[in-house]
């Protein structure tokens, strides 16, 4: 049996308990940006239930056009006002460089990707220019609460970078 | 207090039952690629734990550079194999086209963005064509196993879209 298989047998037993459709716009009105490590459950980590944060995540829980695009959509068309942006420690994004990464991809495929792969060297500071490029973008209307975080996989604890 | 004081207060309370550190590489090796609605909580709806799968989410869960690009570090650098692609009932991007929101952030902002909305009509026809697109990408090396899935947000249930 293939693992998909396997989370669609674990669907069965959430539907079974499910309580019921709720509302579309997120109920506390929050968007989070994340990371899309495999340690970080955003609903754990912040305690949130279902309906009440869109969750936007990715390699690194970067900043780049899409994020955008989701967060514009977000405050928008759904209401949310607050951001919340979470990176990690022991991130796989601190272990390689673009340059490195892209030249790996044409060596097998003959092709160079049209995108960075946005690797990082400076957690904190990272966290600084992912929360400065939400800011200036004219297309996110609400920055007045854009705060960022590392989340250490050690102890589930997130700290606030300032 | 703000929701993400809330919010931080909560995590507190995740951290001080927080088991310990886990290995980077997903344990099961699938990453997961779902919409940013606030009603899909990842990790419920497929009985994940922490570790074991990528979650990467946004607006639609539509496919774009910055999917492939999350997608090609998952399967490249962090060894997983299979793909289970989320969208879902009463999603907000069937209620809206890219250009009227286009149009209305040019309103607002005297600037047109770079980037489509990707609101789409036909939700079974958007999984199907996201599924094309990531099997296409020469950055993706594994599409053996590539899913799409609809979750029904009144019952909780993933239908799978063939």
């Amino acid at each position: 049996m293939s693992v998909t298989d396997q989370l669609l047998e674990n669907n069965e037993k959430y539907a079974a308990g499910f309580a019921g459709p709720l509302p579309l716009p997120p109920a506390k009105h929050v968007a989070v940006l994340a990371c899309m490590d495999a340690r970080i459950d955003v609903y754990g980590v912040l305690g949130l239930q279902e309906g009440e944060a869109h969750v936007i995540r990715n390699a690194g829980g970067v900043v780049t056009h899409d994020e955008i695009r989701s967060l514009a959509i977000s405050q928008r068309l759904l209401g949310t006002r607050e951001i919340v942006l979470i990176h990690h420690t022991d991130c796989g994004m601190l272990t390689f460089s673009d340059d490195e990464f892209a030249a790996s991809l044409e060596a097998d495929t003959g092709e160079r990707p049209g995108w960075h792969a946005r690797a990082f060297n400076d957690l904190d500071e990272d966290v600084r220019s992912s929360v400065r490029e939400i800011v200036a973008s004219p297309f996110v209307p609400h920055t007045d609460s854009v705060r960022g975080f590392v989340f250490d996989v050690a102890t589930g604890r997130l700290r606030e970078v300032r």
